[in-house]
């Protein structure tokens, strides 16, 4: 059981953002990661079609038999959490709880969450902010033009700049101390992001935040692999060549062999 | 026979804009519309990956018995027009061919084509353009934000405006006369293609000559309706609301009743 890898699934290419900072707390585990790229973006469609979708990703990984699954998507933790658990027998982890928990160090309690139309329109981080801090005041945003953004490269590009000054207009009167990047493709848009904010406020990270979560439960359950495995398959529900190409911004280093599975 | 629909579709609501021209000028037909909206875009995808959602697409529509096939995406008629009309036993028109006949009377012979990724991979707009005018001298680009800028309402912002200045530079300064507007949802930037280009340029919208091309066939073939008829039925693939909302700017008047189907 200890040997068998980690899952991680998103609908793309934002969920290699979590892979990275698994690979880094964790590098002695094998990573199975699938990215559904012939039905992404999740964060545009329905509850119900991104619960199907989430359910499909996450039995693929399930089948080839995982010890622990990450859901590396914020709308499909958003949306499909509660399904996913339910179905599977093994640990399922999102990305929402773990940047609510950092979220709530804020000193101000003024914090904004930014993400895709299904994560907001979910209020699943509001409600879980205010689970943990029933006096926060959360001020949130979708901001759909991000995600192609930072997908062509132009994270710091001017068009960025003034996109994310429109967006944070209404979260910079509101004074927020802390934003929480709700979707694996904005820390991609960080330094564009606190350029807009200015210094004084604090970027959660849900990747990195997701990350230490699990490198928390594998201490505490003691989950973690006896010996040194550390290898990573890609599998992708599209053709790989666009996701390689976009992929590499996202990791950082090459991707190694992407394969392409049917599911679903 | 004669008495059958028209059918049109689309991966989402681009296709809206060439249902609206198609009403305005054959109003006495029936049109069937599917917008695949929970696979879309289609504009990302692979060549194979979206002949495959073209394919039962159009199944739906043929299903239901049309007298016409409209293929209202530029990416699905860019790669599964083939697929299409080896399928099917009805005229199959597709958005390219009527956008390369009105492109072809340029003056300099100098002609700019903007569309999706897929589409412009697939050289389909140049090779359309060549067959008819061998000498001329096709710039293309693909312009991956401007369907999110369509689809946020962003269209006339100054980000549309900036975003489209830096896609179009290259064609600015190879001094085309003529642009070609390679996917659905760019006629509703219209006006900021004009603003960046000047006034020297003529846009070809392909909804627009689409319509025209069908409107040609009908009076070709005879095929219009004998009496007549006028009602408009609209069918998507995912929970219709976000369609619904965004529907609106692009047919610029009520979508009337919309119903959420199952295909594939």
């Amino acid at each position: 059981m200890l040997h068998r890898a980690i899952g991680i699934f998103d609908s793309g290419v934002g969920g290699l953002t979590v892979l990275k900072e698994i690979s880094e707390q964790l590098p002695g585990e094998d990573l199975l990661y699938l990215g559904d790229t012939a039905r992404v973006p999740y964060g545009t469609k329905s509850a119900a079609t991104v619960q199907q979708y989430a359910l499909e990703s996450a039995s693929f990984l399930v089948d080839r038999g995982v010890k622990l699954l990450v859901v590396a998507c914020n709308t499909a933790s958003a949306v499909a959490l509660p399904a996913l658990r339910g179905r599977f027998q093994l640990p399922v982890i999102g990305v929402i709880e773990p940047g609510a928990r950092r979220a709530v160090s804020s000193r101000n309690r003024r914090i904004g969450v930014i993400g895709t139309e299904g994560t907001i329109n979910s209020g699943r981080y509001e409600r879980a902010i205010h689970a943990l801090l029933p006096d926060a005041q959360v001020f949130s945003a979708a901001c759909p033009l991000f995600v192609p953004l930072a997908e062509e490269g132009w994270a710091e590009h001017e068009v960025a700049r003034l996109t994310a000054a429109e967006y944070l207009q209404p979260m910079i009167e509101a004074q927020i101390d802390t934003l929480v990047l709700g979707c694996t493709h904005y820390p991609l848009l960080r330094r564009t992001l606190q350029q807009v904010l200015g210094p004084q406020v604090t970027l959660v990270d849900s990747a990195a935040e997701t990350a230490c979560t699990v490198a928390a439960l594998f201490r505490e359950q003691g989950l973690a692999r006896p010996e040194h495995g550390g290898r990573r398959s890609v599998f992708v529900t599209d053709v790989p060549t666009r996701f390689e190409r976009v992929g590499w911004g996202f990791l950082g280093c090459e991707l190694g062999k992407v394969e392409q599975v049917r599911i679903g």
